[in-house]
């Protein structure tokens, strides 16, 4: 579950040199994050079938708590995601308004699905280990705690990729779907999931590139990925 | 602990209707995270007392690896900050590459404390509560579950404040420390802790402004807050 959340979120990053469209990428990441959500819920029924079948009281513990929070908030995440940014119908606007918001929450669910998962290590190792004790380290505890700091150096690694600047998409790309300015003085069209590059292709980029470059500028201050 | 360091994280974000200095900022960074690393410490000493008068062993669990893990990284955080952002002795193209990892380091060791923290809460709540135990949720494992829920969401509060663009120190700022670009070609002279805010005032910000705003921008991807 986590190892795909961590595909879903890098696929923007690394196959640049693959040369994968915007649509194909988009579509990776939605398609991925669609299989986690299934294996969440398959997991989370999987939990109460096992806690009813074992008489063990449900949804009582912390882990508990903050990972339906965490599930919760990803089928949100998903729902809005796919409603505003793979739907062509979301004016660029609110995409703009949206994806900072957008790409914060999927790291913060991120985050806060690996301190469940930590949480739910903790509570597993403390209610099997019982002879010998946790406590009393043996050779099973020693390599749990290891999967566990893994668990967050791994996390780390994903959002330290995640949150690099240069590793966003270039900003060629960016600057190619936006038309001067001059030309669209109140809107400026930007590429949708409907439109392909020879659309952007065939308008003139020299005129006024100056201008769209600032405005380019505006747009990755304002909504950073947003147009992506 | 966790309101200490989340007071250092956003020092930088607030108070700029305040007109502190930079420098000011700094030292108010730097103080409340030495705070905090002496707190730190401190509670790590009472948890081995104890452990000790307690005959409980010492760093078996996971959250002691990951809380001790998360201290050393601080610690190295701190010093590191210390050497290279608050003493006048570090090149200002270190301070550039070594910025990003600051930023990165400190936010992520923030949220791996508060990992540490609701791990820590999960074992106490299943060690403390015997009679009744955790699992048939009594009122203390209610209040305990939603405090740690809270965690969370100030963490994640945090964490979006310190990850906002428009939210750091406004670009005029780097603008009026970074000198024309054509004067200095090779290295660009940047307001150390040393020097006060009247040599940018003297030098004349007009000539080849176009050229500084282009190596602001450069400065500004390249290092984000790297010359706060």
């Amino acid at each position: 579950f986590v190892s795909l959340l961590s595909s879903a979120i890098i696929v923007y990053r690394l196959p640049w040199t693959w040369k994968c469209s915007k649509l194909l990428m988009k579509f990776i990441h939605a398609g991925l994050n669609t299989i986690a959500m299934i294996l969440a819920i398959v997991s989370m029924v999987a939990v109460f079938e096992f806690h009813n079948a074992k008489n063990i009281p449900n949804m009582y513990s912390l882990h508990s708590w903050i990972g339906l929070t965490a599930v919760i908030f990803y089928s949100l995440q998903l729902l809005l995601g796919f409603a505003v940014f793979l739907l062509p119908f979301a004016p660029v606007h609110l995409r703009v308004v949206l994806m900072p918001i957008h790409v914060y929450s999927g790291l913060t669910i991120f985050a806060t699905v690996i301190a469940t998962a930590l949480m739910g290590i903790t509570e597993k190792l403390i209610f099997s280990l019982k002879n010998p004790a946790y406590s009393a380290s043996p050779p099973e505890a020693t390599l749990v705690n290891c999967l566990g700091l893994l668990l967050v150096i791994f996390g780390s690694l994903i959002l330290w990729m995640a949150s690099r600047p240069h590793w966003k998409r270039p900003p060629a790309e960016n600057a190619k779907i936006l038309r001067p300015i001059a030309a669209t003085p109140e809107g400026t069209e930007v590429e949708s999931t409907m439109t392909n590059s020879s659309n952007a292709d065939k308008s003139d980029l020299r005129i006024n590139a100056e201008a769209a470059r600032k405005q380019n500028i505006k747009f990755d201050e304002a909504g950073q990925r947003s147009t992506m």
